[in-house]
This record gives structure tokens, C-alpha cells and sequence, in this order.
């Protein structure tokens, strides 16, 4: 009887064991990525940074099931530069993807150096499918388009929806939500071959989304990593009839509240196919609101500027983290980047740090999925090629500043100007009399970083 | 056998009728109210409204629990005024509790005049327990204070923290969040009489809340009616030991942190006594945030200026409704104010609106309890005795404007100044040029509404 007993125990216990190396085995297998990508979308315009006038149910759920960063920014304050940043991990500076134009239009001939390791092409090493849909932005050329860089799949936009306009504007000029005299012209295409153009804009964010959704179907065996950039909210604004004159807060906010739909159907589908508690899917944008854009573009909050400027409004966005089960629900303050999420990505899937490259971003994995306290480090705002402003802790010291549009020249700043963020997020009042300790030790942050950079080859000239 | 069964149908058909009948008997007893009220706690300042630097999990949870507000108005944009607002459903005019000096002074000699039909005393007429707790600022001489205004109890200060300066200020001054040189000299009464002086006010939120899950303990049977009125986050700024210094936001954030954590204890001890579901909690704040006191003051978010101001960001405030089974969880864009609190308790409890009193708010009911669209109707910003503005539908028009603090006289604007506060929440582009017709619709609201008040004695001179 005892004998039987301490055998039952012990086939007990083997199947533990066993069940518990199937477990090892089960957690083993390489999460999946997913990476969706806003354009011009302001820290203040989601219902769970606090818009009083834009309903983003899905993206609030997201925020409640995982983790929201108030202090999550961009690696730079327009586009281009932003998505290099995000997809190598490193400053823009770095890989030349920043200057004087701000960013890539279609007569440019640089674009993201085919040297560069994008998070596509270091997951692809590790057996990950990887598909890009929606806008691109990093270049046209031999070298630099979504296939050259490591996705498998690609479908959507080779640069802005207002680029390329067919006529009143010249080709390669952007900045306007006025269609020029025969509408836009912008391309859409298919793993780099044109299939519709000018692209049909209206019904976009439901093509994406489909797209999107069948790459997760197809490859939901895995690991795959997916990287949705979404060409809305940037002018010229379209919404499917489904949303369109939905919102209360005209085309814009109908944008944005088709953007949330279609974040929700990719999180349904990941749910649908069972494998949400194995898919990190990371949510933000790409810079602030293009506030020179009035009823059309977005808004920061509570955050001074907006777009092409370093003030918070420029650089600071929403970012969403969600794994379920992974990931356990909160709102962190910890100050992050962009550029975290390619060393992040990278440890979940057990890639090894591409040898000889120097990353700007830091794994994430202890605060997501451990809720600890990251080391303090520095955050580095750039306009274009110039360092403007540094963040270490609460405190933020700008040399330099200049409004996103309509100030002409930057402004420098002899002293330094110095706020803290905590007490002062809007950039109300600059502190730096009282408190010359604080503007030296940034001071040693940023000749620590610019010590430690060699500029690349510049790709916007 | 089929007898049999008809006469069992019968008995179950009967079964059901007394089911419902006990149904309907325990649903029908009275809710209890509550109305838990900030001070100076702007339209940015909580977790759920998107402030960057303040944590508030228990408001961020009454929220998701519950109905958010995102327009949500106090009837004034200082203290005095929307306090006599909330207790008497009627704007400010009617019952004369506004005027050029703003606020009661300790040195007034008005106050909210006998007559007024408050909250407190119409719902006391139903057999409800009724208690205040925190600050009055509604008078301090016979008649206006909280026993002779419908309360049972009364626990707090009889005016603003910053008033009856020891030395330093003038008896009477206001308007500093530096202490006068012996310190601040305000005191805390119990049912009218001065329990201490200076009253102690770093641990004041602690021994409201004390105070207040006292009386829910006690009349826990029910009905009862409590208000809740926070001393903070008004400047001078406390908090107590636990709560001091453990925000990033500095004094400000903490104080806010410690009123998040007061709403907690409240309905932790409603859900413990086993009565949430049958007690209506409203949360809101007087006015916006008071500016001028930089770091010590809050912020308005996305929105325009702070106290002091017909703005949005004066008067639009945080609102937050809750009752778990009855409320379901939602965020509402629908217009709604301070003043409509009172005729929906009155609803709840049975009352019958007072006879002969011109009521300005509006039962909530539909909205609250049945996801109803409430009919349109306009809202009036009053700035003192003086009408600044009105909203109908998503536009505001303004007749005159003027900063919280800092802009000596109103500006006037003949024609009026239109803002789509749907389109243009922050209220940066005047569309009136554009929108004739609406000028005129909103116009008539306003003729109609200044031809039906009768100004009350004014109780500030």
C-alpha cells in the first residue's frame, strides 16, 4: 500500500515534471511581434491619454490590459527619422536619416543605408516571417525598400499620402491637407511593384487592417513579426463611410477612430487565433500633432508644441504595451523610447545585439514583464541633424528650440533652458537659476552621448 | 395530469409575480447619494482624464466602473458660486451667490440665503440621513451655515484653507499659497462650533475621509445623503506623512494622490457594507485649475486658461458618476453640469422637485441609468454676476472673455466669437465669420434665458 502510494507519487511527480518541461517548451516558443505604427497622431488625441473628443475604445481596452507610458517618446519629431529610429534601434543620426529637409520625399535619392539591421532583418535570422503594411518613408531606392530590408511581405504607401501630388503641387512637395487641382497621386504598393495609383485613400485603413489580419491567420503557427504602420492621421485625411462623419471631432477624429477599429480587429484576430499571450504587440506614434493643420491635425494635451519641435508636444507619444498574461496591466511614468523596442523584440525572440553596432535603445523586458524600475539614462532630442535638448530623470534642458512651423531659426539658449517635468510637464517654467547642479550633470549626459557619436552618411541632401 | 401541470405552472407563474414583487420592493429602497467634490482639481488632473504625472487608480477605476464625463461643467468658475450651484440645482444668479468680489470672504457678510431649497434639504425631507464633511465656503452666519441648511452633521472648514490669515494677510485675504508669517489660522469646526485653530492640515483629507466612512458605517440602513467637499487641491497644499513627497508632480500631485486615495477608502467602505449598488457617487471639482499658482496650481489638460475663467478651462471639469449594476460602465460626451446632480438624486430619492423653485439642471437619469441621449439644451458661463458665454450643442459662443487672473477687465466682442469645441476643444480658431445662423440660434438661448432670471439679493457685497 505504502510502495503503491510512494509509486502513485512518483508518476505524480513525473508528470509534473513532465508537464512542466512541456510548459518550458510551450513558453519557449518565439513570441511574436507586432509593432503598430501611428502617423501624426498627438499625445493627447486617444480617449486614454485624456481627449476629450476622440472615442478610441479598443486602444483604451489595449491601455487597460497592459501597459500605458506617459512618458514614451519618439526618437525624433518628424517622420522619416522617427521610423529609421524605430527600426534600427538607434538614433537617426546614427544612420544618416536626418537633415536640413526634415525628411525623405519622392525626388530624394538617400534612404535607410542598406547597412543598417533593421528589426526585421535580425528577427528574419531567427526564423521569423516579417511583413510590413502600410507606409514605408525610408527611402524608394535599391537598398532601402521594405523587401531590402528584411520583410517578406509588404503592402502599402512608399512615403506620405500627401506626397506625389499628380499636379498644383510639384513633385516631392508635401505639407498641405489641399488636394492638389486632380487630387493626390501617391502610389500603393505590393511587395515594390505599383498596383493602384493614385492610391484609393478612403477605404486604406480597412485594406491595411485585412491585410494585416490574414498575415496574422497565415502565420499564426509563428513566429512571425508584423510592422503596421498606419498612413492616419497625416494629412490628407480619408475615412471609410463606416466613419466617416462619425466623430464629433470632424475627419480628423474620424481617422483616428477608424485607426482604433482596426487595432481592435488586429487584437481580435490574435485573441481568435489564440495566440495573444505569445504576441507582444507594441502600439505608438511617430511624432506629435501637426498642429499647424487646425481642425485636421491633432493635439499634445497637455504638451507644449507639437510636430518638428522639440518641446514635448513634439517627440512625447502614446505607447501602448500589450501581451496578456505577459504583461501585467499598469500605467508606468518610467521614461522609454522608441528605440527600445528592437532590443526588446530582440531578447524575446533570443536574438543576440547585432555585433559592432552601437543601439541607442534598451530592453524593456524588466519593466514589462517584471514591473521593475529601469536604470536612469539619458534621452537625447533632435530637430534634424542638431541636438536640441537632453532629458535625465524629471529634468529636461534645451540649447536650442524652435516651434514645429512658423519659427523660422532655432532659438539658442546661453544658459541653458531647464524644466522639470514632473512638477512643470507643459515647459511653463524654465528653473535653471536654481539649480545649476542639475544643468551640469546633463551637461556631462549630453557630451558623454555626443562623444559617443559618428554621424552617418547624411540621406536627406 | 395536465391539471397537475397547469396548477404547477399556476404556482410558478405566481412564484414569479412574488419574486418580482420583492424585486421591485428592494429596488424601491431610497439610494443613498454622495458627492465627493475637489478643489481646484483641473479638467488634466487625473490618471483617467490623461494627466501625464499624477496617479490615481481609485478615480482611474471609479471611471472604468462607472460613466465618464467629458463635458462635464461647473455652474461657475470660482468657488462660492458653483458650491451654492451644486446644492441648489440653479445657477449662481438666481440665488445672489456671485458678484464682483468672486468669493465669501470671512469678513462677508452674505451667504446662501435661508430660503435656497438645498440638496441636503430636500432629500431630508425623504427620511435621509444627511452629513457634510470638508469644506462649506457657503456662509458662515445663521442661516447659511450647514446645520441650518439641511445637514444632520457637519465636519470641516467654513471657507477656503488659504483664508483668515494668522498675520501676514489681512483678515479677510485670499489668493496665496505662501503662508503668512505665523502660519494660516483657519479653523475646523464640528457642527458649528471650533474644534481646532489653526486647524491641522496636513492630515485634514485623512480625518475627512475618517469622518466620512464613519457616517456611511453608521447610516449604513440608509437613505443618506453625504457631501463630501475636499479642502484640497486648493493652495496652501498639505498631505499627509504617507502621501508627502511621493508624487513626481511635487505638493500638488501628492495632494491629489492622497484625494485619489480618500475616494478609495469611500467606496471600499460602500462595497464593504455591502451597499455600492444602491448608493449614486458623483465626483467632480468646483472650478479648473488655479494657474497663477504655477507648480501648486493643476492643469486644464487640453483645454483653455483655468479659474477664474469662462474658458473651457474654468469651468469643463472632471465628472465621474457611479453605481455598480445600475450605472453601466461608459464615457459620454453628452453635455452635462453640476447643477443637474440635484434634480437626479431628487429623482432617485422620490422627491418631488420643489414647488415655485426654477430649477437649471436636469435629471440625469436616462443617461445614467438607461445609455439615453438627453435633449439638447444650452449651458450658461457666468463669470461673477455677469454672463460670458454660451454653449449649445458643440458650439460656444463667447460675448466676452477674460483670464482667470491677470486680465484686469473683460473684453467684449461685438460680433461674438464661435468655437466647434468638437473640432476645436482648445478653442484656438473663431469660426463665428463662417456660422451666421448659428450665432442666432444661440443667441435666442441666451434672450430666453436672461429674460427668465430673476437675480437673487447679491450676497458677496
Amino acid at each position: 500500500m505504502i510502495r503503491t502510494l510512494i509509486k502513485g507519487g512518483a508518476c505524480f511527480a513525473l508528470t509534473l515534471v513532465l508537464l512542466g518541461a512541456m510548459r518550458v517548451d510551450s513558453s519557449a516558443a518565439k513570441p511574436n511581434v507586432i509593432i503598430i505604427f501611428a502617423d501624426d497622431l498627438g499625445y493627447g488625441d486617444l480617449g486614454c491619454y485624456g481627449s476629450p473628443i476622440i472615442r478610441t475604445p479598443n486602444l483604451d481596452r489595449m491601455a487597460a490590459e497592459g501597459i500605458r507610458f506617459t512618458d514614451f517618446y519618439s526618437a525624433s519629431e518628424v517622420c522619416s527619422p522617427s521610423r529609421a529610429a524605430l527600426l534600427t534601434g538607434r538614433y537617426p543620426i546614427r544612420s544618416g536619416m536626418c537633415g536640413n529637409r526634415r525628411v525623405l520625399f519622392p525626388n530624394s535619392e538617400g534612404g535607410l543605408p542598406a547597412a543598417e539591421i533593421t528589426l526585421a532583418e535580425a528577427l528574419k535570422e531567427k526564423g521569423y516571417a516579417t511583413a510590413h503594411v502600410g507606409k514605408w518613408h525610408l527611402g524608394i531606392h535599391e537598398g532601402s525598400r521594405p523587401l531590402d530590408q528584411g520583410f517578406d511581405h509588404s503592402f502599402g504607401l512608399p512615403y506620405s499620402n500627401d506626397m506625389d501630388g499628380r499636379a498644383g503641387l510639384p513633385k516631392g512637395s508635401s505639407g498641405s491637407a489641399t488636394p492638389p487641382e486632380d487630387g493626390w497621386n501617391v502610389p500603393l504598393l505590393r511587395d515594390g511593384e505599383i498596383i493602384e495609383q493614385p492610391a484609393v485613400q478612403t477605404t486604406l485603413t480597412r485594406r491595411y487592417t485585412e491585410e494585416a489580419v490574414k498575415f496574422i491567420q497565415e502565420k499564426k503557427e509563428g513566429p512571425f513579426f508584423l510592422y503596421f504602420a498606419h498612413t492616419f492621421p497625416h494629412v490628407p485625411l480619408f475615412a471609410s463611410p463606416a466613419f466617416k462623419d462619425k466623430s464629433r471631432a470632424g475627419i480628423f477624429g474620424d481617422a483616428v477612430e477608424e485607426l482604433d477599429w482596426s487595432v481592435g480587429q488586429v487584437l481580435d484576430s490574435l485573441r481568435k487565433e489564440g495566440i495573444a499571450e505569445n504576441t507582444l504587440v507594441f502600439f505608438t506614434s511617430d511624432n506629435g500633432p501637426w498642429l499647424i493643420m487646425g481642425n485636421q491635425g491633432g493635439s499634445a494635451g497637455p504638451l507644449k508644441d507639437g510636430k518638428g519641435s522639440t518641446w514635448e508636444g513634439g517627440m512625447r507619444v502614446p505607447g501602448i504595451a500589450w501581451m496578456p498574461g505577459r504583461i501585467k496591466p499598469a500605467v508606468t511614468t518610467m521614461m522609454t523610447n522608441a528605440m527600445d523596442i528592437y532590443p526588446t523584440a530582440l531578447a524575446l525572440s533570443g536574438a543576440e545585439k547585432p555585433a559592432g553596432v552601437k543601439l541607442d535603445g534598451e530592453d524593456l523586458a524588466p519593466l514589462l514583464f517584471e514591473a521593475k524600475t529601469l536604470p536612469e539614462r539619458p534621452f537625447f532630442y533632435y530637430r534634424g541633424d542638431q541636438l536640441f535638448a537632453c532629458r535625465l530623470g524629471e529634468w529636461k534642458m534645451h540649447f536650442k528650440t524652435q516651434t514645429g512651423y512658423g519659427q523660422p531659426k532655432p532659438e539658442s539658449h546661453t544658459p541653458p533652458l531647464l524644466f522639470h517635468l514632473g512638477r512643470d510637464p507643459s515647459e511653463k517654467r524654465d528653473v535653471a537659476a536654481d539649480h545649476p547642479e542639475v544643468i551640469a550633470r546633463l551637461q556631462a549626459a549630453v557630451d558623454a552621448h555626443v562623444a559617443g557619436v559618428v554621424p552617418g552618411k547624411p540621406q536627406f541632401e
